[in-house]
């Protein structure tokens, strides 16, 4: 089955019917694809208001209705417990299982966010010629921790955590552009070059993901990254909250194209 | 005294002794002014979810802490209770008064909300030779109920509010990409052309501000407006509301070239 020219709704409901249950990378080529974070109301106001003071890492494409299932502007229709092959149980920031549809674990005060992915401007440098490293080696885009303090909001505090990609030098100029157009999933990198600068000590062993090569000419080039609400959230250690698992994504029915709008 | 070449903080601190309880146009050139809507907490969620959803016409700057008079992102240092020159206090949806200070009427459960203003756009435009009529005419730019659905909120839902500039038709494309370079502040216009389009049955009638000249061979230009969230909020008739008085606004240290990034 090919699942990349299929369309986002198609997609969705052969996940919501269990036929699919892994990761959705490549899935409906030209759709943007969305990281999950679900919480209880009584978290969401400070929640809402980490990701407006902290938009380049937390930047929101959708947030839900309190206690309603349906998404309606970025997945017509899609029902947020079932239409996202596999969801990450955190009980007071632990893990604590992962299961392929949560309508039993379902509150009436859940508030579900859905955030902006970076596979929506990878696409974007790999159709200008920009080369993705990790895409191109079979990997997990490598992720650090930094030193660069998201601004804090009620309960919620931390360090950005950044992605990187190797860029050859004189592509550097063209990456910025081209991601700096869609701020709807990262926009333009938070840093170039010297890792020390933003506290990585050792760019070779990434703290999330797999390193991947960095040839000659080349300079790694860091975007602020989706794994940080995640991470934020899970050190506050709320009760409950769901998130997608890794590589796991809502399929939305936007255009990676018309993010830049 | 020439307040258009001070800077913001010295401005502010005339406002906040009491030296200037005026309109704040031409003053600080170059710097970003905002929108000023106050709210108890138990309507704050509501809110920030409102201008999430709707974020042409309520581009969010700054979301203060609770209880908190100061700002730290795009005012360092102001106190939101003393730093506009008038303000107007709502209770139930009604104009209730004006007062050059609110410190006495302060409450720990206050939230503030700073919204990105078209003085900020309307600069631009006229650093590259797009005419801005009302300026001209030394009036205040016109403002329309539309028919275009703003995405409702909790307890908060309505109409856009649009302000209009005719632009020569030449010049509209030029206008797009200015003001769409800068979504902080409304971004590129929501409508070109045919007012009942959106339900204007009256463009010589505005619903606010004032008439302008049309002339021969201009286009009406409709953009998103910031009356959109204090008309959205006033209709919620909620117990107590503070807004800037118009054209009495809060003087950032934010130069409008940055509200691109």
């Amino acid at each position: 089955m090919d699942y990349s020219a299929m369309k986002p709704k198609e997609v969705r409901s052969l996940i919501r019917a269990g036929e699919i249950t892994g990761p959705t990378a490549g899935m409906c080529s030209g759709y943007a694809q969305a990281n999950l974070v679900i919480l209880p109301k009584d978290l969401a106001y400070d929640f809402l208001l980490f990701t407006q003071r902290n938009p380049k890492s937390c930047p929101l494409l959708e947030v839900s209705d309190t206690g309603s299932r349906f998404l309606r502007e970025i997945a017509d229709g899609a029902d947020i417990a079932r239409d996202i092959p596999r969801y990450r149980i955190y009980r007071k920031g632990v893990l604590d299982g992962e299961m392929t549809d949560i309508s039993s674990l379902w509150q009436e005060d859940f508030v579900s966010f859905l955030i902006g992915c970076s596979f929506s401007f990878e696409s974007a440098l790999l159709e200008s010629n920009v080369p993705v490293r990790h895409i191109e080696e079979g990997r997990n885009v490598p992720m650090y921790k930094t030193n660069i303090p998201c601004t804090p909001a009620g309960v919620f505090r931390g360090n950005m955590v950044v992605s990187m990609r190797p860029i050859p030098h004189e592509l550097v100029p063209r990456a910025v552009l081209i991601t700096g157009e869609m701020p709807r999933v990262h926009g333009a990198p938070i840093h170039i070059g010297d890792p020390a600068a933003i506290g990585i000590s050792d760019l070779f062993h990434p703290d999330f993901g797999d390193m991947v090569t960095i040839k000659d000419g080349e300079v790694p080039v860091f975007w602020p990254c989706g794994v940080t609400p995640q991470n934020v959230v899970m050190e506050s250690k709320p009760p409950l909250a769901i998130t997608h698992a890794p590589g796991h994504m809502l399929i939305s029915d936007i255009r990676n194209t018309e993010l830049k709008y």
